[in-house]
């Protein structure tokens, strides 16, 4: 008799994004003359660059042709990307990750995903409170927790809350955790965290054998000089973190679909005897086992944003997305929001006024401004109050939608 | 302290490949001079056909415009795609599969092993022997298995041996398994089953409330009337059967990246109080969480496959192939060998002569012939005194490599 993995069981029903979608659908059915205007999802709308889609057709051509074709390309990735990103991304700032630490991957949601499945079921996790829900919901799916509590926290996992009280960077847990998921810049909240910061966590990782899980797939929205790009740039971080990278919000792969990940040489986990393993051969072997590469034409296409002009096109895109960013910060600032984010990430983090609820605020946004943006509490219980909107939108959707909501009352 | 997943450490570090890889290398270094023809890896050789090319390019032009820029996908796979695979691969062969129990993916090998993740640790596996090792390999991953044995079996897999005395269709097996990996036209063997066949192991299944993963990734090859493309042109087996499809060996695409999975509305496994559950929304869960869907691009070429002019073109790479199956069991029997395979699948099943070892075998045709095939015991134990040579090489290799060969002592 075939059995089901029951951890599945324990998954929330009532996801975040298929209720705003019903709700959304609701609306549009009953005001098909209202133009809404959509700044929920995290998804990018501007084009691939001109240098990214000359190297994808480059790419395409080459499968055309019998002196040039590709069949399986290495598990890990092709060297040219790997090398690429070791250069661009790590070496010129001053991180000695080498291409060989390099794992190219179809998307950044697979690696935070999988990651676990190197580890063992006895691990246990944290979480910040708000979060993006593909972290807590694949621990659950691995094994590692227990039920889902009235609140949305399932129990065995540690919750980490952000606050404006904490800066929304988490206090050092009292329970220790033995693998920590951080993300910054932050996806729900926008914000950033400073090399002190993350220096404060990386020790507390090595003290504790604990193993940092670092999501760095909206770094190229770092904007401030200071902020550390990557976990790599924090003295010991090499012993204590994997970091997961994206060409997704990066160079608008979203629909492309290349991510990497980065496991350096010298982190080590443990087995139940206390026996220290290097980490690299585990996903190694999960990567060979279970994956066959990325698309070859699109792994040209992505060691297109490291050209000269690739690099230029891509700050130009990301440029444009922070003065969204900036745009929709002043606007709600000024009709008396308190916003957070919106400076160094594509998320803008604001409080509701008035103690009023994030679906509340939800309901009010997309019923008067036709406007549809994310529940704080959605990402988790410490994100009750707040609301999020992303700044992807096209220019004339983000002032108009800002113009409606500034003259809410 | 972060611990491993330990089942990892169960995994046979002496993987064929690298193995076959090694001695390559070092004849090559010895051999600088002899022109080595590689019939080993199951990799394709002919490009992308000008239809597919010709998609490919058109999905690429439109990432690059503002109009038809494509985000976030469907995780499932794009409609157009999912229905084009339900009209041209199961309707028209009278197979009603629709379009929503179709997922496309990046890969069969990805599809095969994520799988399990979805049946819980208790369920008991079979697979046969010789088998394509990933079935084997994530199921100890999973942590289905205790440790390797002696002859590379794993304990609490079922093997089930495929010889000359059951035609290499495996006998059913005395202890009853949960999950049932079942490949036709197999690989490595290149051998298939009848109708008669596979109603016999879907009537198993539907008995012991079993689940057959189908693994039809060399369904294009099959050439002769009568044998079954598709679990599901047996009856019943929509109520007992995963099928997995692939667009590598069908149309070039091992370094393009498509394929997808099929799981019926009807398909339950159940929970340890033996409450049914759809199989269908457990996967669907899967990918939405651990998956961001495959490149629109590829989806885009994928699908022009089933055009009129893509039909045609993929038959003729098949043809191709199939061509040289043909010189190559021809040849080795006209030499002397009893050759099994290569009339429906890119593969020939060799029996050495003279009880000569698999690996023994590849040394001699190694250093005598300067070809590289694959030992059939690196498949399994029953595979030992067998080869497997891969039909994908070009015409004029293909005719040179059987040429010396024949000519072997």
């Amino acid at each position: 008799m075939a059995f089901i993995n029951e951890n599945y069981l324990k998954l929330q029903a009532g996801y975040l994004f298929p209720e705003i979608g019903r709700r959304v659908s609701e609306f549009i059915e009953a005001n098909p003359e209202k133009e809404v205007i959509k700044m929920g999802i995290g998804d990018v709308t501007q084009p691939l660059v001109p240098s990214v889609v000359k190297a994808f057709h480059e790419g395409v051509e080459e499968m055309g042709k019998a002196e040039t074709f590709k069949g399986y390309g290495p598990e890990q990735g092709y060297a040219f990307l790997r090398e690429a990103i070791s250069k661009n991304t790590y070496q010129d700032r001053g991180v000695d990750i080498p291409a060989d630490d390099i794992f190219i991957s179809d998307g950044s949601k697979c690696d935070t995903g999988n990651i676990q499945e190197i580890f063992g079921h006895d691990n246990k996790i944290a979480i910040c409170d708000p979060v993006y829900p593909v972290y807590a919901d694949t621990t659950v799916m691995s094994g590692k927790t227990g039920a889902c509590q009235s609140n949305g926290h399932y129990e065995g996992i540690i919750y980490m809350p952000c606050t404006r009280e904490n800066d929304f960077i988490p206090d050092l847990p009292g329970e220790v955790p033995d693998l920590i998921f951080l993300c910054y810049p932050n996806n729900p909240m926008g914000t950033v965290a400073s090399k002190e910061e993350l220096q404060k966590w990386v020790n507390y990782a090595a003290e504790n054998n604990s193993i940092i899980l670092y999501d760095a797939a909206y770094e190229a929205f770092i904007s401030e000089p200071g902020i550390p790009h990557s976990i790599y740039e924090i003295e010991g971080a090499k012993k204590v973190a994997i970091e997961f990278r994206s060409f997704s919000k990066t160079a608008g792969f979203t629909g492309t679909r290349c991510a990497y990940t980065v496991i350096p040489d010298e982190l080590v986990a443990y087995d139940k005897a206390g026996k220290a393993h290097p980490v690299k051969p585990l996903w190694n072997r999960r990567q060979s086992t279970k994956f066959n590469g990325v698309s070859y034409p699109v792994q040209k296409a992505a060691v297109a944003v490291f050209s000269e002009e690739g690099k230029k096109e891509v700050a130009e895109v990301i440029a444009y997305y922070l003065e969204n960013a900036r745009i929709m910060k002043e606007s709600l600032q000024s009709a008396g929001y308190e916003v957070f984010g919106g400076v160094n990430a594509p998320y803008i983090w604001v409080k509701t006024r008035d103690g009023m609820s994030s679906w509340d605020f939800f309901d009010k946004v997309l019923n008067e401004a036709y406007v549809v943006g994310t529940p704080g509490s959605g990402f988790g219980p410490a994100g009750e109050g707040y609301f999020r909107f992303s700044a992807f939108a096209e220019r004339s959707n983000t002032i108009e939608a800002m113009e409606r909501i500034r003259h809410l009352t």
